[in-house]
């Protein structure tokens, strides 16, 4: 499949190279790493295996691309408003837009932009950072659930959960996508939040008994603004305990919001906080710790946080 | 009077200096400032005129000082596991002890250790640090509150009251102490912790609408929970605007809390957030911000914080 990939974060530098190691006709919109990918690469340092693509197709300007099958958009949430921008020039007539950002509010700002048929999400439940330029760092984890945004039916849904197991990535076409957007909000929330915040990994966190209590309580307010949206199926509160568990495998995993902080970026506050808070205030689920949370971030957010140019991923 | 001020931080100084200038007979255990002081005097820089005392009688140990008539004490609450050592030497027959320390509890551990009857509890409203040795800075407000822990009447406080008084503090008798403590928490705890937790001072804090109006629902909190303790009168939930209307003359003022962090100290999490949290807990008030806001702070102090003797301010 000839495929773009936006946003080429950790995540997108990822999917992109098993994708591109599977088979597919992979371009990269870069920008931080078009210097190193074009001279020696592009590296990932992997559990399951390092790997080296030693031809990547690596661009400056969407334009280069042209149109392709699939985009894959892995941009950080608050450079949204490029969408347009990047994306507009990589749409034919029968282009998939596929966005694997974080939180609530993507599918929605690309359906306002290029159409809802064209639109799916996906949620990655991905341990990953960046190295150097031209080195991506898989940590753990990868796993993607795939589902339609309006679309009924589950067969475009099903052909990109193909593509992905195809590449070597475990994936599941999801009947309900908001259900698993939410489900990965159960997780980012307090851990991303908190992290930032507090300058802490996931293991400090853990190691921390009235900080583990802490993450449990705001996963069980996500969890009740969650069954209040409508979902197929509701999310049992058990799953708070079980993410935590998990998240023990993790040690001393640095999340992305505290990455994005550590490195001067601004935070997803939009699409991890603020939708899903007025989601919840919507249907009138009180989220006091959610809400305190992200007051916080945005208070120690700088004043006139601009989305400067050099804060974008690509 | 014959007064030792036991905790000669930025507060003992201060109200120490001011006594010594009103004509008492005071004595002053320090540590960190004791050879500047021996050396040349106390300094105080304060808003309505500074002033400097040349000859001020100094200690390394409360031995030396012996009986007084009053003890001030003005430690931090993380060592009044010291209490013992350094007020026993004070204390004579007709010894009252005055504790203006922070939050709740310290009252009692003064009583379980030296009586109840001798005790003594204040409210101190004061914005002051400390300079470098040998200097103390006033940079606003000071009223102190003054009442009995157990003992009946109010002689003893309006005594103390006029001592202040006659030494330029603004000081009444309070009929009930806790009542004047519940206040000062009320104002204690969100800026004390917020302040401490996120790097800002009481300006930066409200400057963002978000962090002022997360401020007034922590203080709403504080004053439920006050309100179940069976105060001689309820305070009313107008207490949160007002005082945070008087917060906006503070400027970037930075509370002790913020400081203690800044400056690697132990945080006074016991006194001013894991008692009232207990008080309100017992009484079935929920303080979710309260308790969340602690257990961010305890969350970031580090592990094993033990109290190093170079920690205390004497």
């Amino acid at each position: 499949m000839r495929i773009a990939i936006v946003g080429a974060g950790a995540l997108g530098l990822y999917y992109g190279a098993l994708l591109q190691r599977g088979g597919n006709d992979v371009h990269f919109l870069l920008r931080r790493d078009y210097q190193a990918i074009r001279e020696k690469g592009l590296r990932v340092e992997s559990v399951p295996g390092d790997f080296h693509l030693a031809r990547v197709q690596g661009y400056l300007s969407s334009a280069e691309i042209g149109p392709v099958e699939l985009v894959l958009v892995g941009l950080k949430t608050f450079a949204n408003h490029r969408y347009g921008e990047l994306i507009a020039p990589l749409v034919g007539a029968d282009t998939m837009i596929l966005t694997l950002q974080n939180g609530l509010g993507n599918e929605e700002a690309l359906a306002a932009r290029f159409g809802a048929e064209r639109v799916l999400g996906g949620v990655a439940f991905l341990c990953a950072n960046r190295g150097e330029p031209g080195v991506v760092r898989h940590l753990g984890a990868g796993r993607i659930l795939v589902g339609e945004f309006r679309r009924q039916g589950m067969a475009r849904a099903e052909l990109l959960a193909e593509l992905f197991r195809g590449a070597g990535v475990e994936c599941q076409a999801a009947a309900d996508l908001l259900k698993a957007r939410w489900e990965k909000l159960v997780w980012n929330i307090p851990f991303n939040g908190l992290c930032a915040l507090l300058g802490l990994t996931v293991a400090d966190l853990l190691h921390r008994p009235v900080a583990r209590s802490l993450v449990g309580e705001i996963m069980l307010e996500v969890i009740a603004a969650a069954n209040s949206q409508g979902l197929s199926e509701a999310l049992d509160n058990s799953l708070a305990g079980r993410m935590i568990e998990f998240s023990e495998g993790l040690g001393a995993y640095r999340p992305s919001m505290l990455i994005d902080r550590e490195e001067g970026r601004e935070l997803e506050l939009a699409a991890i906080f603020a939708r899903p808070l007025a989601a919840g205030a919507c249907k009138g689920v009180a989220m006091p710790r959610t809400a305190m949370l992200h007051a916080m971030l945005e208070s120690t957010e700088p004043i006139d946080a601009a989305v400067a140019a050099d804060q974008l991923p690509t």
